[in-house]
């Protein structure tokens, strides 16, 4: 780039935006084609319980009705299989496409109906009978496991992670302090709920699936294999996603059924899910339970932790495998120099729905319950919130730092960062000492108004590669093909930031095709915030290839040395000035019937590629001011700071609204969303009334302070993912802060905080 | 390959099939989109024209009725440009997408109706009313020609060719033969009436069109120049197609307005050709004129041809640009040596449907022309119709042969050829000597059968290039990707055939992708025989390069070099014997984010490409034998041979499949097909009742010699293309035999031989 302003660092417009304005989207729901069937999943009412017949007769009589499939019109359909963090054992957990002979959780699918409309097909769906005899439901998972082939719930595995000499620290500490903590059952509710339209082409022997989100290249793989066939026979196809979070595009049951469904029924089938539907089908995520205990100094200084905990899975183990406990357990010590550590991580199986990773899987959970503790060691000490994480943070001389454990595969070393830096900057953003002044005054005028801060480290940039590919065609129209998807997350305008940077074109000219399998062979797809450093890398990588080559083929047509020429506004020019050529017009000499070409390969296209076997680990700072009314038990979020340090923002408004947005979600989490249960194991969170999402009178404006202190040393352009931390530490902060307004330190121990247990905290 | 029987050689079945016989094919009229529209084209019902006005209001207030364009919607939207053979001065005439103030021939597209069924459209065209000036219509190409502004026909351009003295052959010859000689206006009719598909996904701003053949590539080029858009946000995609014979998958007028109006009217737009419009509106061809004269020594030798020929090019200058005629004027002096020749070639416009390619374009025509001057020769000098040829043609001591002159931008050069030898061997199948014994017996007793032979050069194998992907997944699954297309001629059979032995895998183990742009950046398509020569050798040379890349890092894994392993049956094994690994394994292997792989570049992949100044030339021999009914004018064809010289047959069965089919095309154009007009230009060949196509009841069985003598030494499998050999001389060896068959030498100078003709020659 040289010659004009970069579009790396500018929060230029979003290019994904025209079609959305102008209601021109293509969500899944908007995907049709003729003769199409309509899918529509029969879900069992029961938790827990021997799935004895089902009766279809009736349902079946009804005039449009195509075909109803039970367990045994699928039963060459293997499980669905682990994607991430695939450790021994899980296997039998996995869940089947259709309930055998036993339901586990209400909402499992344990029939499917096919029909000309979908009112059909639910009602349809409505008139199939299932016999069940019901059966106790484990609905707890820190209860004594069971049998699974019986039924019962059970203990997948237990993890283990640890380093230094546990035992000996508490020997030797000043102090112990232990807690139990609980993260409520919650997860991401996107606006779009899930879709798949799959459709047989027999003139090719294609089979296609469109509503694809997240991970097209796994779930093409997965299905593939399941359904017997050649990956490269079948293709996932991504339209716009209305939110991902995590919980979109994993390969679930319904999606197999309707690629099943298209090659044996041979008409295109279409499964949109209803709300309900997504609230006990789609993944849920965050339950966990915490016993910790940490050993310390006299100065606060913590010398070991030692945790326990009981992950929450549902009813069966869905393609994250063991990735959300996995990341609880080895993000759990954070920010803060712990010498000795120690982590027992149980994966329970309950009568619920599955779960699987939503926005800072794992560590939400784990921030929650460390900013916890260290708010515990602030108060047995005696010192302030902010004060007690200063004399623990690791400090920025420590960089790189190797913290002895490993998770989705990788070592954990902290790449870059100024910890302290950072939480002098949210302090002084928050104003922290003056507003701790200014809360006590209102706290004297009876006011229950509180300040908490929190911190943490967040990981991005998971691997292993990412590969993009570039052409540029006769019209100078600058195509990047990647395996990443976007989930609204503002790919097509990142990757064209970066690559308008590399080659030295305007980023509208230049179009990002993602998410669809046919027009790249491997993707990795977008989760873990892995997008803008992969991709980006890669597509990089790819630019700069291509700017080479380019003007390797410009120097002959311009009779120039390619060192005297650049590319600038999609111009070949000369650096010092006069003629220029337009990148079209080599890409057209570059056409394979050109004779100017040579030996050259034909095309002006390049391919990048970049691997990694390390993440890398922004990190923030969350403050908050919650104002508690004592009456309600409700509370009010009066201010909050984000600062986040992600080595590079390519795009400061994205990076802001991934902030505000995860804040959003954190604080449902934090103080609203919870899927409930009764005894029974019946959910009581099926729709917008029960399941309570913050709204934009519950969310406040955020202060956001993108720091870019710490850039990364693993890619060219210094980023990390920025995805996730608004999310990751609004449970943490928000109960600091709520213990502070009701003068109660450690109050908090459950989230989400709700009207109820507020009162009874403050009442107890 | 090795370790097994080649595939290349073997008339294996078709991997096409499966599909078609189940009835999954999927052609034009089975795209549809939802909410689409349907397109119907209002056409000129005068010949010649000045056009007024378009009352289109009764049409626009049916209901159904979306939008009804005339020339003024479309007037951004430059003409329809040249493909191939574009010489200067034919862009003046180019077609208009719809007609503005005048009218060129009945079917000229003057406005268009989009519905929401086609019905509706239908109705709603017959509605349109167009107040058109009636002028004289121009239907003889012979004619004084006009002036195209004022709405007359005229001369495009003088094509001219030649080498040698002519004037001073003349001036010393024996003798000088001249004969006027005219072939009939036909064309290729195929099964399948065109089709187009457009549909705009303004989500990714990429424009589709489906019902695409022949030649993608160039229409996405030209589509999106026309259009104004980018070519890689302009997808062309094939479908099956049933039947090309050149005339199927050129851009015309219907195409582009399918298109545009996608992009217009934001709806999918689909458009299906009736018959009658496919008689008056789609490419036709063949209709020349030609006076041509030779100067022969006194064994009948040529010394020297001069010919004078006019080309109707119905209204006005289509894709082919000056394909036709330039390839008549080429390949004239066909397989004999002819010292010296003069050609001038009148592309006349006349107000008839305008022209393009039809099977073996140019040849057929001047086959005609040469054979039957070789059969006046033989007249002349009182010698047999074969003794003649072998006097005249060229020895195989000549070979490679150049011919100062050029075709198609190309030099013509005979690689090579025996064709002495395969005259021997067409008289020999066709027991020449005996049929005449016979023939001539029968004659005595009153019948009137006769003998014809005609010979031939093709030419095969246009570049300038093709290139080819190849992959493997890790289910060891095959994909072949190229630019090439599908016009049913067995593409995927036969390039399946060539990569199985050059990698090593069962030919029904691989995918051939065509015919889609989204997929593949170039392409060439499928004409002028040239797919399985370019595309063959450019997927030999991929599928080689991949083989080399699977035993390398096979011999890794194996622990063995790559010398010691071959590929036999999709798995790699040693040579002399022991381990194997199938080559998805290798695939998994080369993952982008296996360990193993090392520094090489992820994926079992490879690109091959096959550049060529040159074509390549098969060469054939026609014999007849026909039975006059001299009551009817009728002529039965008793008996024909087909000997053909290819070089290298990949698939015999499908060769002589070509052959017979073609043969069956030549036989139409011999004696049946015409489509005739009447003074004003009326168009009377407009349904099946009028123009006669020649059935099975008609079409005689042939007897085929696929002769395999002169291999090509321009590719490594020695191929040539065989799609064309079997129409070429159809003409020419069946005039030739009715000729013999009525006792009058050089009767026939005009095809069709109709009956009326017939009759009129033998009471003449």
């Amino acid at each position: 780039m040289s010659g004009r302003k970069p579009f790396v660092g500018r929060s230029v417009k979003r290019l994904e935006d025209p079609p959305l304005l102008r209601g021109e989207g293509r969500f899944a729901a908007d995907v049709s084609f003729p003769n199409q069937l309509h899918m529509r999943v029969v879900r069992s009412h029961v938790a827990h319980g021997k799935l004895n017949v089902i009766d279809t007769a009736e349902a079946r009589a009804l005039p449009g009705v195509f075909a109803i499939w039970t367990s045994a019109d699928v039963a060459e359909l293997p499980t669905i299989g682990v994607r991430l963090t695939k450790i021994d054992g899980l296997e039998p957990y996995q869940q089947p496409v259709l309930a055998g002979d036993m339901v586990r959780y209400v909402g499992e699918p344990i029939a499917v109906v096919f029909a000309n409309d979908p009112y059909v097909a639910e009602d349809a769906a409505d008139m199939v009978m299932a016999d069940i005899d019901e059966l106790p439901p484990l609905l707890d998972a820190r209860a004594a496991p069971g049998d699974f082939s019986s039924g019962r719930a059970t203990e997948v595995v237990v993890l283990r992670k640890g380093f230094g000499d546990v035992d000996a620290a508490f020997a030797k500490a000043h102090a112990t302090i232990a807690l139990d903590l609980s993260t409520g059952r919650h997860s991401g509710v996107p606006m779009e709920t899930r879709g798949a339209i799959a459709r047989y082409d027999a003139a090719r022997d294609v089979l296609e699936m469109y509503g694809a989100a997240k991970v097209p290249h796994w779930n093409r793989d997965t299905l593939a294999r399941m359904l017997g066939r050649a990956p490269n026979a079948t293709h996932l196809l991504e339209g716009h996603v209305g939110g991902g979070f995590g919980v979109r595009g994993e390969l679930y049951p319904e999606d197999v059924l309707a690629c099943y469904a298209a090659l044996k029924l041979r008409r295109p089938v279409k499964w949109i899910e209803d709300r309900r539907e997504n609230l006990i089908a789609c993944n849920h995520s965050r339950q966990q339970h915490y016993a910790i205990k940490a050993a310390i100094d006299a100065q606060g200084k913590i010398l070991a932790i030692d945790a326990e905990f009981f992950h929450d899975q549902g009813a069966y183990v869905r393609t994250h495998g063991a990735t959300v406990p996995d990341l609880s357990a080895a993000m759990l010590p954070g920010p803060y120099n712990v010498p000795a550590y120690r982590v027992a991580g149980h994966i329970r199986l309950t009568n619920k729905t599955p779960c699987g990773t939503y926005r800072a899987p794992g560590r939400y959970e784990s921030t929650f319950v460390r900013e916890r503790l260290l708010d515990a060691i602030a108060a047995k000490i005696g010192i302030d919130g902010a004060e007690v994480r200063r004399r623990n943070l690791l400090p920025q001389s420590a960089m790189p730092y190797a913290r002895p454990v490993d998770t989705l595969g990788t070592e954990v070393v902290f790449d870059s960062g100024d910890y302290p830096l950072l939480l002098d900057k949210a302090l002084q953003g928050m104003a922290w000492t003056a507003a701790q002044a200014e809360l006590k005054a209102r706290r004297a005028k009876g006011e229950h108004v509180g300040l908490g801060v929190a911190m943490f480290v967040e990981k991005s940039g998971l691997g292993p590669f990412d590969g993009v590919r570039i052409s540029v065609d006769t019209s100078g129209a600058v195509e990047v093909v990647t395996g990443a998807a976007s989930v609204g997350q503002g790919v097509e305008t990142v990757m064209a930031q970066i690559c308008a940077d590399a080659l030295g074109v305007d980023y509208t000219n230049i179009r990002v095709i993602h998410g669809r399998t046919d027009r790249i062979e491997f993707g990795m797809g977008a989760f873990a915030s892995r997008v803008t450093v992969m991709t980006g890398e890669a597509t990089k990588r790819a630019a700069t290839i291509l700017k080479a080559k380019t003007l390797e083929m410009a120097a002959e047509l311009m009779q120039a040395s390619a060192d005297q020429l650049d590319i600038v506004d999609g111009d070949v020019v000369r650096k010092g000035g006069g003629a220029s050529m337009p990148i079209g017009e080599v890409a057209r000499a570059l056409l394979p019937a050109s004779r100017i070409r040579g030996d050259r390969a034909p095309g002006l296209n390049a391919e990048g590629w970049f691997h990694t076997d390390h993440m890398n680990y922004p990190y923030g700072v969350h403050v908050a001011q919650v104002r508690v009314d004592a009456e309600t038990g409700g509370v009010a979020v009066e201010k909050y700071l984000v600062a986040y340090d992600i080595g590079c923002a390519v795009n400061p408004m994205l990076v802001e609204g991934q902030i505000v947005g995860g804040f959003a979600q954190g604080l449902g989490g934090a103080l609203y969303e919870e899927f409930a249960y009764d005894e029974r194991g019946e959910p009581l969170s099926v729709t917008f009334a029960d399941y309570l999402m913050p709204t934009a009178h519950e969310t406040p404006h955020v202060d956001v302070i993108i720091s870019e202190d710490a850039p990364s040393p693993l890619n060219s352009l210094g980023v990390k993912g920025a995805g996730e931390g608004g999310t990751n530490a609004v449970g943490a902060a928000i109960a600091a802060a709520i213990d502070d307004a009701i003068g109660k330190p450690g109050a908090v121990r459950e989230l989400p905080v709700t009207p109820m247990r507020l009162r009874a905290l403050m009442s107890g």
